[in-house]
């Protein structure tokens, strides 16, 4: 059939064209179909609208990047053709019936995804699929393999490079930020890529951004890595595991991540790590429970970095409350460039970053490589090198922890109880931080003034809602009103607090992996 | 936050709006998100999509429906809120994690499916759960009650009405325009309707709409039935259990069909039948492949009839070859209006219509139900009822099989052996007819000169393909010849014919239930 061509001004992630429902119904094409356009040897594939009245019989709608591919006006007329779904469909119904897949199978729907050939109901489709039966190891192995494949790749001239990760979920964890200066200045490479936040307050990269640009190509990666042997950098700027992407805009709506380990694991593959260490918060109100759990979920990560030629370690660590005290881009961005600064600060952090450092420089053969990080830190040596890394990334290496602009609309929450802090809601902390504008508003967050056993009187700051506009601040105060966020008694006192039922804000889920 | 209102004259199914990124990002809204939008006291929740250059910062495109319901103009500005996913979404997820539901939950799945409140994503997570973890017969009666109830409903002056349906799958199959006028013509109440075609050659109403109008409305409905005791309409028109649909739009592009039995039966319940009789196509090639399968799915069908307060009867039906000769909207049609007419035909036809006519008679305590329906047909009583129903659902009552047009463009298919038929591949007839033109061009399909254990002399006329336009019928004859679609030779010989490896033009997949 051929139609004449109406260029629509309509930008869509996949190549989409609209026909009329008559068109479409004589070429017996429906919604979500596939057609093949074609003017003279130029072809592309679209996925099929269909319109009753916006669309006349006779015309073809094209969405920007299908007019762009074939290279049409408004009027050309194009031949249109059924053509049938990517083979990759036929995969996905394969693994939606509980089979398991192979690496081919595999590897081709991850091209599939990564071109934009599928639909949200096929990804979606494969998705639920891989939640609802799972995935036996040399699925998770392909399936990485796959993933690492159809995107960019760093590699250096020192071969050996070493990274970290945390599968998150615990609130202010600044660990990167002052994990890479430490191992960089000892001269092992740790080109450290990083997230933005999804569900919480503040990804790595949400928080590096308050000192230096993040945002940096492969090259400039590379020239960064080569001169100080680290980097902080977003890696969605440089295209890391691009399915991730897609597959993430369907588990989020669902709050389900059954992509957990390859989704890490190609990232590190990605960028060439020899090495890895992987923290696994562990406790209420994170992914991982119980130290049985964290082992488990350790165990698959250590077995498939084997297949995929990483070693990795794993250590799971106490998620039930933020580490340190800022929670916010700026607030913790703060807090790490002070601890850094003065070689002191927020014990909980300070050992985090040091043993997570060690068993990094452990994998190097160096004995006690906890005791090596603190002396860098409290050296100097890793403030030097996070500056120079700073600077090299295109920020400002004098910059001062009060350079860093946070919130001017500021509320403290004070204890109407004296006592000790029993226990802090990491749940309710994270949606009280982005009620306030986090991660968007750099600045805004909260600053926690008391942790875990913290001795409390009557009247004290317990926290402090940091925001930058007065009704972001209004709103994270609504918000804190149905959420209990510390628990304040005194000893021996077996009913620690009153429980209201809290009022969900929404379905709490963390997508942060 | 105030966005300026751009309208845009775009159609979509859900209430949908546009961001810009920025305004995404500092509202801390994604793709898929839900805002509510309100002016004065005029509120509207849309999901959002999101743009980096086609809507400007400070702006909000709306489809349709969105501006209408809130009923501005462009340049007026819009207070637009962030707001949770519907509460369906935690039963979706509770169900996804393989748990059973209530009916209060399935219930409110279905109302948000019905109002377009779900997105592509979460109909399909739901759809791609009942596949994965299927349903207990608790949750199948309360989705087909839920789905009945959000839909139209018939009720007619005499209460116990009657009803007929088939799970499909077989080529040809015009049982039901025949059936019903035999029923009808003996005082008893049948106002069937049917669907059109989805991945078959044709539908029931396609069927029929080459004899009369089917798209009537309830009101018409009423008079045909109050008056003829009988109809035969697409029930697309009436928007029954409206939530199928969305389900099938899902359903079609996975081939999956976890929905059987809830769509079926939602149906009848909404049309306010009594007794239903089922026939379930039993064989190679068609959904249920043995008899056990049949009684399996027949007993479920029974049960969930009495949960809904209708006696239902199952028939396991040789489905192994198309019923009748005709295949395809006017060849079905003139082929049961001649056998109406004549009260003679194909006897694979003539049996399977009087015998599932047969179990409704007896559901009124009629013995011989089979023999009844036999004389109704011989009699001309049945083809004066026919007419009557054509006639007040508005077509022409002397309408003649001749009369039906059918397509011009043809050519037959003649054996190259002599012998038997030994196998017929339905499946094969279906995408032949379908290459074709139907069911959208009424006059296409295919007509069978031999069926199964048909005596065949070399040269002799196999099958015949008709087309309305050449380049369908050229179309056909290419799928054809990938395909084998009867199997003759000479008895007693072992190998029936050389099999070639099969193209597959398309997945095959039946949707028709």
């Amino acid at each position: 059939m051929f139609l004449k061509v109406r260029p629509l001004e309509f930008e869509s992630r996949r190549p989409t064209v609209i026909l009329n429902s008559q068109d479409a119904d004589s070429m017996g094409v429906k919604a979500l179909d596939r057609i093949e356009l074609s003017v003279g040897s130029r072809k592309a594939v679209a996925m099929v609208n269909v319109a009753e009245h916006f669309i006349q019989q006779g015309e073809i709608g094209l969405y920007g990047e299908v007019d762009d591919k074939i290279d049409v006006r408004m009027g050309d007329r194009v031949k249109v053709t059924p053509c049938a779904p990517p083979e990759s469909m036929a995969a996905i119904r394969k693994k939606l019936s509980g089979n398991v897949l192979n690496a081919p199978e595999i590897k081709g729907i991850v091209d599939d995804v990564v071109r934009n050939r599928l639909s949200d109901v096929e990804v979606t489709a494969f998705v639920t699929a891989l939640y609802n039966h799972g995935m036996i190891m040399s699925e998770v192995s392909a399936l990485s393999s796959a993933m690492a494949a159809t995107g960019a790749r760093l590699r250096f001239s020192k071969k050996t490079t070493y990274d970290k990760h945390s599968i998150g979920g615990v609130a202010g964890d600044k660990t990167s930020m002052m994990l890479v200066p430490i191992i960089a200045s000892s001269g092992m490479v740790i080109p450290k890529t990083s997230s933005r936040a999804i569900t919480s307050p503040a990804g790595t990269a949400d928080r590096v951004e308050c000192l230096c640009p993040v945002n940096l190509e492969i090259e400039e990666i590379k020239r960064v890595v080569e001169k100080t042997n680290g980097c902080l950098v977003w890696g969605g700027a440089v295209d890391l595991a691009p399915a991730d992407d897609a597959f993430i805009r369907v588990e989020y709506p669902l709050s389900i991540d059954p992509l957990l380990l390859p989704s890490v694991m190609s990232k590190k593959k990605a960028v060439g790590a020899n090495y890895v260490v992987i923290d696994i918060p562990t406790g209420r109100g994170v992914k991982f429970k119980t130290i049985a759990e964290a082992q488990d979920i350790g165990r698959k990560f250590i077995e498939l970095g084997k297949n995929l030629d990483i070693r990795v370690e794993c250590a799971s660590t106490f998620g039930e409350q933020p580490i340190g005290h800022g929670i916010g881009p700026a607030l913790e961005a703060r807090e790490a460039l002070m601890t850094i600064k003065y070689g002191k600060g927020q014990p909980d952090l300070i050992n985090k970053v040091c043993h997570l450092a060690g068993v990094l420089f452990e994998f190097r053969g160096i004995r006690n490589g906890e005791e090596k990080a603190l002396r860098a830190l409290r050296s100097g040596k890793a403030d030097r090198k996070f500056r120079q890394i700073i600077s090299e990334q295109g920020g400002n290496p004098k910059i001062r922890p009060e350079d860093i602009p946070v919130g001017d609309r500021r509320c403290q929450i004070k204890s109407n109880l004296s006592g000790k802090v029993w226990w802090v809601n990491n749940k309710a902390i994270i949606q009280v931080a982005r009620a306030a504008g986090a991660p968007f508003d750099q600045g805004a967050g909260v600053l926690l003034h008391k942790k875990l056993n913290s001795r409390v009187k009557r009247g004290d700051v317990l926290l402090e809602v940091y925001a930058e506009q007065g009704y972001k601040l209004n709103r994270a105060l609504e918000v804190l009103k149905g959420l209990n966020t510390m628990g304040v008694a005194k000893e021996h006192e077996m009913v620690l607090a009153e429980i209201p039922e809290e009022e969900e804000h929404r379905q709490y889920f963390v997508m942060e992996r």
